[in-house]
């Protein structure tokens, strides 16, 4: 059955008040398909929905929902009911909820929390934005060195409830120190008697609680990770950081970046929820940038403007040249940016990178300049010369194009300078100038015939 | 210890004969960073590197080594190495290695491998390239349904050798049809003596073999999920795909879209490993279309002539007008590109994303006009109608371009078209011909006392 085939069959059954049946419907559902159903109902209805929910899905469901329905649900429901949802949900879930209530409502939240979970709350608020800790959770299974596998296991069963789907257990020494990890598969098929110590593997990939989450990710990638321990200067262990929120962080890091690289500031706000007004300030600003530097682009163009006068046919040609070198250019910094954000690209590939992408210019330069040529002769009737004129600032606008692609992305890095924000919006502005400098020199050394300044 | 130190000091204990110490030195160590060893290093010093290797460790190391080391490391081990190696290598890597290998050392290769081995490889080989099933391994548990947990955990513990690090079983009936899925600690958890059948979970998120990766990715990141059971038209399991696999789909998939909105041909390639001539065909037919396309824009301008003639100081703006353009509708059709990946945009968004964007435009438009009016103003000496002009003709490209970099990508998806390499390279010479096409026009309509055509 289809959402909306759902959702008939449950306002029906609302509607006749056959609120027993509609909750065991609900029962047989995945939490997060439950937590779609919300996206389309007007408030007065999410309420209602939510109140039918299975006790034990609550929690779950509301973790899921849009962070605008989340505040219009805690604003009708009793202190009660908040307290219940706070309790099921992980702790890394109601801070990601907290983090956008207005102040009021995050008061009454943080007052329905057990003050053991409001410390941890106001913990993880501290740990900068984007930082291991901001998306690690505290729900794990803690185990000693010295256990059996078997005490371990009973240690396992006895915190069962604990809200975490990981299947990794860490053992900690004296002061929570972290000194290994094992899987509860590995106690699963080792010897019940086995000491842990034994068999847990101490070669433990862990990260402080103050990293970069894109550095977490990385790891994550390279070792395979299903989850990595958080610890804390002294390898105290902290938290953990699984899979699945790793997952949203890759694509948050590529939509950031691609979003820098097109001269918008990153939001993390969904498209069609963010405002006019919001949206508007999160472009203006490269927008303003880059249309003051174009006009040092036109500078050139006003300097030129007599032998524009004297030979008003090389305008039709400004398009050609400022979009080719812009493109070219353009290649050449996104594919430098991204591979130095997968790591492929190093601080040390620096002349590799640069020798890569002249050799490349020279061959996609040249067979650029030979088909434009041949257009240009067979179609267009402009004197020969000037058609090499055309020809030679097209192939060197390329060679430059690429090089200053390669170059700049690579220069921010080094001023310690994001690439992405740096070389993607500005390799456009670059390359024209030059397209045109090149362009308009040219003219005025072989084209004497025809322009006299 | 870093990488060139654990280098040096196993060189010293190669050039010395002490094998032991140096395979005792490596079995300490995680596989993937005895891989990242072999980056660096010339050929005979990769196989001298990999003799010493644990055994138990040479496996999961060669599935890690980039695709040239396996290729030069399997040229020179024996038929024996080899036979253990594809023994111990989980399937789906085996598949990656052979895919990149020369026909001659493929047909080795498959005839060192076990006839069951074999016939799986050979399957995988023909599932579509991006497809699920080209990503899926076949290491998985499978269970019955009338099985007690006791029997279920038993039969667990006897496939123990399996290279599957994943901890979800899955269930299936008769044809091998899927009934459900268990985790590890729903079973540890469980009363041994309860059945499977009611305590698995039947809701089972599964996809189809001949599925596209993207939309499995978008699945495990909807119902955050570690693994995912891959079936046949008939239900039935053919394998399971982990969320370490569906990390690196993520990752590629953002960078193809990256490189597609850049006009690059997408590669698979890391940037240094790939050839400079194969970088050049990435990039050559874009840049041509592009570079024809523009010429139609430089027709614009040629049919303008006169009246850049009689006003050349009309040229000097040409860039700003189509720079600011492109940019403005670059930002519009990269944010919809990316929201329409995300699934943040579906088809039926269509008026309320324009309305927006063109809001957005209005805004945005203005206050780029007012800054270019104040500019033109107080720094150029140019007539207050010809800086009208240029306002008005700002104004109205900003409009066009983000109201037309929005439609762009939407009418590629319902054309099926792929919106990021539609709409990414053609929005730039979309939008400059529209800003040259107003300026000219009002140009001609509103400066009557300059031009004369």
């Amino acid at each position: 059955m289809d959402k909306k085939g759902i959702l008939d069959e449950l306002a029906e059954k609302i509607r006749t008040h056959q609120f027993e049946p509609a909750r065991e419907m609900l029962a047989d559902m995945n939490p997060i398909d439950i937590a779609d159903l919300f996206d389309d109902l007007p408030n007065d209805k999410c309420l209602v929905l939510f109140r039918i929910l299975p006790k034990d899905l609550s929690a779950e469901v509301f973790s899921n929902l849009p962070s605008d329905i989340q505040k219009s649900v805690v604003e009708h429901i009793s202190d009660k009911e908040i307290q219940a949802i706070i309790t099921e949900m992980q702790l890394d879930d109601t801070v990601d909820f907290i983090e956008e209530l207005p102040a009021n409502l995050v008061k009454r939240i943080l007052e329905q929390a057990s003050p053991d979970i409001r410390t941890q709350i106001n913990i993880f608020l501290k740990y900068p934005e984007d930082s291991a800790g901001s998306v690690m959770t505290v729900e794990y299974v803690a185990l000693r060195s010295y256990m059996t596998i078997d005490e371990a296991l009973a240690k396992y069963k006895n915190l069962a409830n604990i809200n975490n789907n990981n299947d990794i257990c860490f053992i900690i020494g004296e002061t929570r120190k972290l000194e290994g990890v094992i899987s509860l598969k590995t106690m699963v098929l080792s010897d019940p008697k086995a000491a842990i110590v034994d068999v847990m593997e101490k070669n433990v990939v862990s990260v402080l609680a103050t990293e970069d989450q894109e550095v977490v990710a990385d790891l994550f990638r390279k070792y395979d990770l299903n989850s990595m321990p958080v610890t804390d200067k002294e390898n105290r262990l902290v938290g953990i950081i699984t899979v699945d929120d790793i997952m949203d962080v890759i694509v948050a890091e590529s939509t950031e970046d691609i979003h820098k690289m097109a001269a918008i500031d990153p939001s993390k706000v969904e498209y069609l929820k963010e405002s006019v007004w919001s949206h508007s300030k999160h472009r203006i600003t490269w927008l303003v940038v880059l249309m003051i530097s174009a006009t040092f682009t036109g500078m050139i163009i006003h300097k030129y403007e007599e032998v524009l006068e004297s030979a008003v046919m090389l305008a039709a040609f400004i398009p050609m040249l400022m979009d080719t070198g812009g493109n070219a250019g353009a290649q050449s910094s996104t594919l430098v940016i991204r591979g130095m954000a997968l790591g492929e690209i190093s601080s040390r590939d620096f002349w590799k990178v640069i020798w890569k992408e002249f050799r490349v210019s020279l061959i996609v330069g040249l067979l650029l300049a030979a088909l434009n040529f041949a257009r240009v002769y067979f179609f267009d009737s402009v004197p020969l010369n000037v058609i090499f004129v055309i020809c030679i600032s097209l192939y060197v606008t390329v060679i430059l194009a690429k090089v200053v692609g390669s170059i700049l992305p690579m220069a921010a890095k080094w001023l310690k300078l994001d690439p992405a924000v740096m070389a993607g919006p500005l390799i456009t502005t670059v390359v024209d100038a030059c397209a045109l400098m090149v362009y308009f020199w040219l003219s005025v050394q072989l084209l004497t015939d025809i322009i006299h300044v």
